[in-house]
């Protein structure tokens, strides 16, 4: 019906609005452009919108795939000027309006490009067989499976040297991502399996976080990055900072200065790189391949096309860089939607500004660190803000309740629901 | 203290039980001897106990793998006589008393062989790729990609014929999982998905269930095969009886008839192939490789060796076969356990006695038939009953809790939980 009204007064042709990606920031556009006059094609190479910031509780067990991803068509299914289509961007003709798909053209009248980031090897590209990174759900269950495996494969042998080498952990990236995976596999050698073995003890297991910079938390103030560090380091955590990854092969990595670890489960969380879209619209990209923008979200030259979320680089407002977040992707989809219906009714918009709410990292059960600001957190109150941010922005009622019943039994019985070992690694 | 108590009249050394397969046969031997003066040996290629009469709800979209499998060393983990290895089994040499496995080779006193079955092409081996069949976790998530990805490409291309083909589905085999997958399909089509896609009518999808034989659900009474008929007719499944599938490829099936069906999506739920026990120990095996084994379930010469469950080849002691369902490879691992205690106490065991406590398959939402000898119900009364029978049986209380919760939920909103589409079907 909203619809209709609109369309009295707008235009004959509804104008057609493309997003590129349903992460945080694609799926807000399209949100934000419900009772919108336009007709909308979301397009994603897979099926699913996932909560992303709980992804690496299904790389430790904790979670299942289902529990954290939703499918983008049951979200937008009451959102009838909005089509869903699973399908693989090939490159962007910016000059014709359109994109092209493995099996199509679309033209377009504005393009939101929202297709995120994955993590980088820094031109070492081999290592990622060895150390595989965590941006799909895909990562997180073969992730998981070889956490899991390399406990049961310490069980079945008789080689010491072997069984060492599978009892050592080592998380490449002390950002978020990587402090949250150091202590959960800390909390699951120490806590929620170290019962169920016979010929192993889980909880000798070496867990060590390796971080190239200063300090872990780097976006953090120092004061609670170090709060952090030893929080982790309570949990058994071996916290290595000022030191890279040289070296990556099966039998572990060696540190720039020289250290060896054997390891048969090196897991990276070091550097992001942003996907192909500056080489589809042709537009200038920052060193982490992000598409700088203007402003108004526009690379240059380009007013109907706007970049959103991850693949984005902008200024905050005040000078400082728009992180990475969740937060900062829904921010921009939802000032997307609103420019695009500025410039249809020929308005021209305010600039993007970056609300920051805070910052949140969580290390483990009762431990994590939250910065408000003036309000800074740590250990159990940061925790449970965390648990209350993540489950109250969880998308979906269904999911909320199950997890939140998965995280309250688990936190009575120690234990973690998930713990399947899937693929290439069943013996 | 009670494996004390008995270990001063007992023998000095304990003698050992070695256990391949932890299903319901080997998992409820194992557990059966939880109090005995044994040690216990349990090996499986997977790290989980997997509840099979649920799988095509994983399959389908309804549960998530999580909620239906459980790992073996969480069941196992307070029964201290009992050590959990992820191996794969290589062979066994009964004259020595010993399994070999891919790392090392385990002496026995006494085996146990529950090691299962697998789906068979009936030597046709080229058609699993066309036609997946369903046993384990990763054949479950790899159907579901293959039923949403057909979806997913019908809602992206403009090609009539090649949309019709995507909308086709054909199971394959009327047994209890033929039936449930056929029906899980066509309420998806039918209900679930009907308002999430815009350019084609999900409702339209043709379901074809296809039984060499006369009737489907040929276990069950004619009178209840009949009513599953009609129920799944009604669900808009077409049934076809009395006609084998003679070929099977990328482009669908061909009926021994002539008729050729496209199809992007044929399942495989026909004949079911014993695992290889019957080779490992050179022992006789029926025309479905499962081992022949006496009233007490020993194969010929060897009452250290007990071959339960989907393995096993026995009469229910009134001159029908054991079929090949979980109460009855529950009750052949308890008895293998008692078994054990005879022997060791130089008793004679009393042979073994199927008690058939019923038959049940259900067809769809409100739907199912029900045998319990002089009663038989179908319809509503009949999925009560399955859905309360199933709840009940799976393990662990958590699981229980959840699983009822997403039926309860998937049931008031007429939703599926799990619709992720992961691995090779990502666009």
């Amino acid at each position: 019906m909203d619809a209709k009204r609109d369309q009295r007064c707008g235009p004959e042709r509804r104008p057609h609005v493309v997003i590129l990606g349903a992460g945080f920031g694609g799926l807000n556009a399209a949100m934000s452009l419900r009772r919108a006059p336009v007709d909308i094609t979301v397009i994603d190479r897979r099926n699913y919108h996932l909560f992303q910031p709980l992804l690496y509780q299904v790389a430790t067990a904790g979670l299942s795939p289902a529990q954290i991803a939703m499918p983008i068509r049951r979200i937008l299914t009451r959102q009838s000027n909005a089509t869903v289509l699973m399908d693989k961007v090939e490159s962007v003709d910016a000059a014709a309006r359109c994109v092209v798909t493995g099996t199509r053209r679309i033209t377009y009248d504005y393009l939101v490009i929202a297709t995120g980031a994955r993590h980088t090897y820094f031109g070492n590209d081999a290592w990622s067989e060895y150390a595989p990174g965590l941006k799909t759900i895909a990562d997180a269950t073969a992730i998981r499976a070889r956490i899991l495996s390399a406990f049961e494969r310490a069980e079945v042998t008789d080689d010491a040297a072997m069984r060492k080498r599978l009892l050592t952990f080592v998380v490449v990236g002390g950002g978020p991502t990587g402090v949250e995976l150091a202590g959960a596999i800390a909390e699951l050698a120490r806590n929620t399996v170290v019962r169920d073995f016979r010929r192993i003890d889980s909880s000798t297991a070496r867990v060590m976080l390796v971080e190239a910079g200063a300090h872990i938390l780097p976006t953090m103030p120092p004061c609670l990055s170090k709060k952090a560090g030893r929080q982790l380091e309570k949990l058994g955590v071996e916290v290595v900072c000022g030191n890279a990854v040289a070296d990556c092969d099966d039998s572990g990595v060696r540190l720039a200065n020289g250290t060896e670890i054997d390891s048969a489960c090196v897991l990276w969380a070091a550097g992001v790189m942003a996907s192909r879209a500056a080489k589809w619209i042709g537009a200038p990209a920052d060193r982490a391949g992000r598409v700088m923008v203007d402003a108004r979200l526009n690379p240059p030259g380009h007013g109907e096309i706007f970049v959103i979320g991850d693949t984005a680089s902008v200024g905050d407002g005040g000078g400082l860089p728009v992180p990475g977040v969740a937060p900062a992707a829904k921010q921009m989809g939802r000032y997307a939607a609103r420019a695009i219906l500025d410039d249809m009714a020929g308005r021209r918009s305010a600039p993007f500004r970056y609300r920051d709410y805070g910052n949140l990292a969580t290390i483990g059960r009762k431990a994590a660190v939250a910065d408000f600001g003036r309000a800074r957190l740590s250990g159990y109150p940061a925790w449970l803000v965390w648990n209350f941010a993540h489950l109250w922005f969880l998308v979906g009622f269904r999911n909320r309740l199950v997890v939140f019943l998965d995280w309250a039994v688990a936190y009575v019985r120690n234990d973690r629901a998930a713990r399947l070992i899937t693929g290439q690694y069943e013996a």
